[in-house]
């Protein structure tokens, strides 16, 4: 059925959007863990914290510093005050978003919570794009955060309790990445240059995994529908990207990905990258799969990736956050852990 | 700073949007529990449950089941497929949305999970809306859910514990409630034929509120905000409408709200409704304040509202779905409750 929208040029194949006006990247922050701040991605961060509490008394009360943070920074770099920020879309781990809510509260920012696991990054930043393209903001914030410590404690162990990590378990990343989303109108000359011109919006995929510890299995497949469904909607083949990035399949989710996509007819092995393998030195930093969480590809996007675009080095690149709609709750009353991913295509301007 | 978008008429004030094009909410389905199908308006209900456990083994799966069945009631109405769907906006206040993940993963259709605790289905519609009028998606759908049994054992206690409830204690409603909103081009002639126009995102507001037992006084500040952000972005009397519809303050939270829009020039009174105080008989089912949960605005808007709206006796309504932004972990560490409200206006085309 179609409805013969004045504007269904904006609707691409089965579940994308290709923007009239592509919005504007104006700015990006980021802040990481110490433990981040050791690793190969180091100096693309614009925050190292020395101490992962960030002088709080909680590891949830520093989640919240660290997003205020970032989006701080991000606003800082664009010469912005929240006043100027029509809409925050944002999300996190934590149970109700508390991170979140306590976070960025202090902006007053009309605030849209969101939540798509460790997809988070891709579902705000695509739906910051369509609020600003649709014409009802000006400016809009995409922000994520994530907690090691936090997460552990939530969905997994408390750290004090030591327990083993089996080598398929991912290291959840201290961090949390804001980016600044605007009309080609609130552009400055001294803003960043990238644009977001297309995404697809992923499906919930059910593939029956069962253990928290192998997050890569159980969203790799997610990963592997909206790759395939992107590049199936918009005809194009892996290689038309100079980098295909999922957020934290890691090392086990990414031959997962790469076999299953190869299934579907698509070889993107060339042009593929993984937020949660650049992370982390996996031999010195014993981080097993690698990292993940919400800020791993949030941090990895906006320091790492936006780094090697403004020099040119990629210029169109499919980022691709990855999520495992895990719950202690469903989790331990024996339900599978379904997956999520969503994609956005961001391109340099000047490419 | 103005940005000269030249879709700038669709941004109204401080935080508020105007459709261009409004989007038509072309069906509505509903689901309750047992207990809301003996309150006063159970004639306006789809679906009344007759054990709230809805053929499943644990409340989660039986919240899952129920927002199921009401996104089926909804597009069954408007004799749509899941495939005529193009994204999903929808939201529960179970951690990590599980509520919302395995409810609508067989539907396929693309999914924005989005969390604003009671206050979702606002946000869910507002979203919903804007994606449709941005051009984005013929149709969506918005949904939300709760589940007493769910909420009380994530939030308080195990109903088997038997605590005593305070006066001031809402009672989550058991319910799921779905709205398909659609273009215009979209809409068939035996659909619904309300409009969303105009809608208000909220800000998190924290008047430190520390009493889970008592939700309304924590959103009430939340509602005020939004509700007078939106008399005064628009330059509208209360009486503009024929009815303000909070969702879940209850008979405590009225109270507060009635004094805090007073306080603020706004006296609201003459055309005020709360979606949680009409639900219950509160003389005879024992709820004290009233009705709360995601599913309790929802069920009342597709319900009773709607009925309302359909027969012309309100033609203008202003639905403002109230959240307590609640969680287990920042309670417990000792942190208040911040609220967040999120505005709606649905007109009658006839009226």
């Amino acid at each position: 059925m179609s409805g013969g929208n004045q504007n269904s040029t904006k609707q691409i194949g089965k579940q994308s959007v290709c923007f009239q006006n592509p919005p504007y990247i104006l700015s990006a922050g980021n802040i990481v863990g110490k433990k981040e701040g050791q690793g190969p991605l180091a100096e693309f961060f614009d925050i190292i914290l020395e101490d992962d509490l960030a002088g709080k008394k909680t590891w949830e009360e520093a989640e919240s510093e660290i997003m205020n943070q970032a989006t701080a920074k991000a606003l800082e770099k664009a010469d912005l005050k929240s006043k100027d920020i029509r809409f925050l879309v944002g999300g996190d781990l934590l149970g109700q978003l508390i991170a979140t809510s306590f976070g960025v509260a202090g902006y007053e920012i009309p605030h849209i919570g969101i939540y798509g696991a460790c997809s988070t990054m891709g579902e705000a930043m695509a739906v910051a794009a369509m609020l600003v393209d649709g014409g009802f903001a000006e400016r809009t914030i995409a922000v994520t955060s994530s907690h090691f410590a936090g997460a552990e404690k939530q969905f997994r162990f408390p750290l004090d309790y030591g327990n083993q990590r089996p080598k398929t378990a991912s290291w959840t990343v201290t961090g949390s990445g804001a980016v600044v989303i605007g009309s080609e109108a609130s552009r400055k000359q001294t803003d960043l240059n990238f644009r977001i011109t297309e995404a697809t919006i992923g499906k919930i995929m059910d593939y029956g995994i069962k253990d928290s510890m192998n997050m890569g299995a159980a969203m790799a497949p997610a990963a592997c529908d909206t790759i395939a469904c992107h590049l199936s909607d918009f005809n194009r083949e892996p290689d038309y990207y100079d980098k295909i990035i999922t957020g934290d399949l890691g090392s086990v989710g990414k031959e997962i990905l790469l076999e299953l996509l190869k299934a579907k007819g698509y070889d993107i092995s060339s042009v593929y990258m993984d937020c949660g393998i650049e992370i982390y030195d996996s031999e010195s930093q014993d981080t097993h799969s690698g990292g993940s969480g919400c800020g791993c590809s949030a941090v990895t996007l906006t320091g790492y990736v936006f780094k090697q675009m403004s020099e040119g080095v990629w210029n169109r690149v499919l980022f691709v956050p990855t999520g495992a709609l895990l719950s202690t709750v469903s989790f331990n009353e024996g339900n599978a852990v379904p997956g999520i991913a969503h994609a956005v295509v961001i391109r340099n301007s000047n490419g």
